[in-house]
């Protein structure tokens, strides 16, 4: 494990190398919220990953969100993000982040969370605690929290569901003691420095959710599917994060109605 | 003017130093949303930046949130919000900020916005462009923008407007290209980069805008009343900013209906 954990630091290290230069830059300013920049960015990034992981691990697939599946079936298998959060790249808020998971035969076992602008980064790995560094501070464990209407609730934008999941996102949102808007990646990392309690999002892939599983877990959370289900790569693109287990019942509750 | 914009950056030090190690810290996190110690870290900074002022100004007027007028009805009156943001402060985004104005006969002739956690400050002074520093970079200037079509509207939260404001700012957000929730003052430090193109808010109080007003202006924008009138210490709390002022005539038609 401590040899992919170092791939996916020295990863993480490409990818921040060609994205910070574009962050807040004239071309991203000029292109006034056309994505192509970000895209070259997201490629770019993603390319370097994916030809360091190829190096180190080349009977590991790897499925990125911009070039697709490499030998998806592998039994270990690189998932990325390269820039989650396009809109708060493109906004100039420091709340993207590059994403990197490993899967063991589907399940996660190693999740990176980096923020390149700041210099903050969140390691979870199944089975152990969650690491996190960063210039601002923060201590990675969450926080106990048993009932609804104490939860810090947070969630990307009211504008990310389906018509069918709203009334579900609805019922949680009134029963949590406030929401916070945006967030993308950034929110499940202050899930686990024990600051935001619920997290309920949907249109959620694969290369968007399987990095924050074992940050949030080895931090004493649980990110689970709606209905409170292990995620998988078949999952139905539902996410529900809690900081304190005791959290789930009466979230998959409201979710369902 | 000098001496009014280095008594400005003395104080959001003497704030910073008292509100860096509440953020993220285990005093927050056991409180659990709970604004009391925010409130705590509030005070103790409004306490700092007005002891600062009132040695070195003897004759101005202070307005605080925390602590209210005192010679409100002076020739310069300085206008202070220790912490901008306090759901962003106690959810752990660096996205709040320490807001102090100074205004001369009613109007805002200098504003700073500081976020201390990453270390970025924008000033901006009546008739001057605006300066900005980060290790995050970015350069203080509004970008044109001519078409709401094409752009970047931002909103701190959709639960913040009136019944009464919120089919002036739909009308708006259908003709966006686009929205980003969450920001609060860090938003228009984001349009003074050329990074969003327009901003409605509502229920904001004079020490809410007072700071922003010297900061977008003098990066290329405007910030008006939603009629497009100047923003007074009698406003209504409803707030238009916009990075290019071409966009303001279909703004404000759009949101008075």
């Amino acid at each position: 494990m401590e040899a992919f954990i170092a791939a996916a630091e020295a990863a993480a290290e490409l990818a921040g190398a060609v994205i910070r230069p574009l962050f807040r830059s004239p071309l991203l300013v000029e292109a006034k919220g056309d994505a192509s920049p970000v895209t070259e960015a997201d490629r770019g990034a993603e390319r370097a990953i994916r030809a360091l992981l190829a190096e180190r691990f080349p009977a590991h697939g790897i499925w990125g969100e911009e070039y697709g599946p490499d030998r998806a079936d592998a039994e270990y298998l690189w998932v990325l993000d390269p820039i989650d959060g396009t809109r708060a790249f493109v906004t100039g808020r420091p709340l993207f982040g590059t994403l990197i998971a490993l899967l063991h035969r589907g399940r996660p076992v190693l999740g990176l969370i980096d923020q390149p602008g700041i210099g903050e980064r969140w390691i979870g790995v199944a089975g152990q605690p969650t690491r996190f560094r960063s210039p601002l501070g923060g201590t990675p464990r969450c926080r106990p929290c048993g009932r609804l209407a104490e939860a810090e609730l947070s969630c990307t934008s009211p504008e990310m569901f389906e018509p069918q999941d709203r009334p579900g996102f609805e019922r949680l949102r009134a029963a949590a003691r406030r929401v916070t808007w945006g967030g993308d990646c950034y929110a499940y990392g202050l899930m686990a420095l024990g600051l935001v309690d619920v997290i309920a999002e949907s249109t959620m892939k694969p290369w968007d959710w399987a990095a924050l599983v074992p940050v949030v877990e080895g931090a004493g959370g649980r990110v689970t599917g709606w209905k409170g289900e292990a995620l998988t790569l078949e999952s139905d693109g539902r996410v529900l994060a809690v900081g304190d287990p005791a959290l789930l019942p009466e979230a998959t509750r409201l979710l369902a109605g």
